[in-house]
């Protein structure tokens, strides 16, 4: 059996876990993945471990696949967090949110001990910023808040799933901005965030601990 | 007739008010007296303007008094907006949201052409920061962005009401920070805002255009 980067990745991070561990859970494909990992080693060595999900999909599966979970009310302090990124530059620096889950991904990642991304070799990148930043808004107004994000050079675009506006776990919408390139993410992300309406950007600084990417098949584990 | 001090400083607001004008309507006791000099004042002299409310309650008495509304998705064009505030010092920086509202209110207030504060002496402070700032936060993981605001040197309360959490009209919560005394407002609301979790703090810097107080019957205006 072939292995994915993004299943190579996943089996790699299922090594950090240990018995007893609070488990923060991003979202997407390769969190996905993780968890498949995850539960299965919980089976193999009758690993006790308890998750706090960022996002609706994660809790879905995770539940399906018998893991336990709980929610930051129970446990403010997270062990480790595992999550996926959408862009990933030499610095682990993290451009993320692609599926909407920014706000909380960031929230766990942030409070967690040990941040670990994984991701596939693609999401390597030079430079940020290919890959458009969401940010997610209060939808009251978001109208003004899309023009003063613009004047950050950025196109902009709401989110929309079909003919609806795409609505976030937190009930807020969001503005994908496309910079192209992004020359300083970290000057970046605080101008964005002060904007009145902006309640966080899908930029991700100095959060990271480790990350793990699998290219064409090769590990590599980077770290700051 | 004796007149209060807030409606002293509501009459004063509506001879501002012009034909034609998109007016932001902020929340309070001092803007529902507005309220009503609005709408007698539209009655006498046929005035036609339009509101954007920042509050349901203030979008229940506009409604009630006859005085046309519409959103943000019309216009984003605001004339003048309107608000009372829960303390106002000597550079006309506010402290503003203990009914809950300061996100959309700060939203309106920005976004307005002149913005004019309605206040009774008693707001008028040295220093800001006896009335403690609430900030609007996320639900999720709101504990963690408690911790992170308790590490400004203020004491913290979610808000409640009565035995449930307060929601705010934006589905958020709302934590109140007590400073005692801010030496450094704008400094502090760019530190808090920054927060992950962190939507918006009751800290306007910067905003105002005329500060309209009345002081046991004494009428005085302030311009920045």
């Amino acid at each position: 059996m072939e292995y994915s980067d993004k299943q190579i990745a996943a089996q790699e991070a299922v090594r950090y876990i240990k018995d007893g561990m609070v488990i923060g859970i991003g979202s997407g494909s390769t969190v996905n993945e993780f968890l498949y990992c995850l539960a299965a080693r919980m089976r193999k060595e009758r690993l006790q471990v308890v998750g706090i999900p960022a996002s609706k999909k994660s809790e879905r599966l995770a539940t399906e696949l018998g893991i336990p979970l709980t929610t930051f009310a129970t446990y403010q302090n997270v062990d480790i967090a595992i999550d996926g990124t959408d862009e990933i530059d030499d610095q682990l620096y993290l451009v993320k949110g692609g599926g909407g889950s920014l706000v909380r991904e960031k929230m766990i990642d942030l409070v967690a001990e040990t941040f670990i991304v994984i991701a596939s070799g693609e999401k390597k990148v030079k430079k940020l910023g290919s890959f458009p930043v969401p940010v997610e808004v209060v939808p009251f107004g978001w109208q003004a808040t899309e023009q003063r994000l613009q004047q950050f050079g950025c196109q902009t675009n709401l989110r929309m799933v079909e003919e609806d506006i795409f609505v976030s776990d937190n009930q807020n919408y969001i503005i994908d901005c496309d910079f192209k390139e992004i020359d300083d993410a970290e000057a970046l992300h605080g101008s964005l965030k002060q904007i009145v309406g902006v309640i966080e950007t899908g930029i991700f600084i100095n959060m990271v601990d480790k990350a793990i990417v699998a290219d064409n098949g090769e590990l590599s584990i980077l770290e700051k």
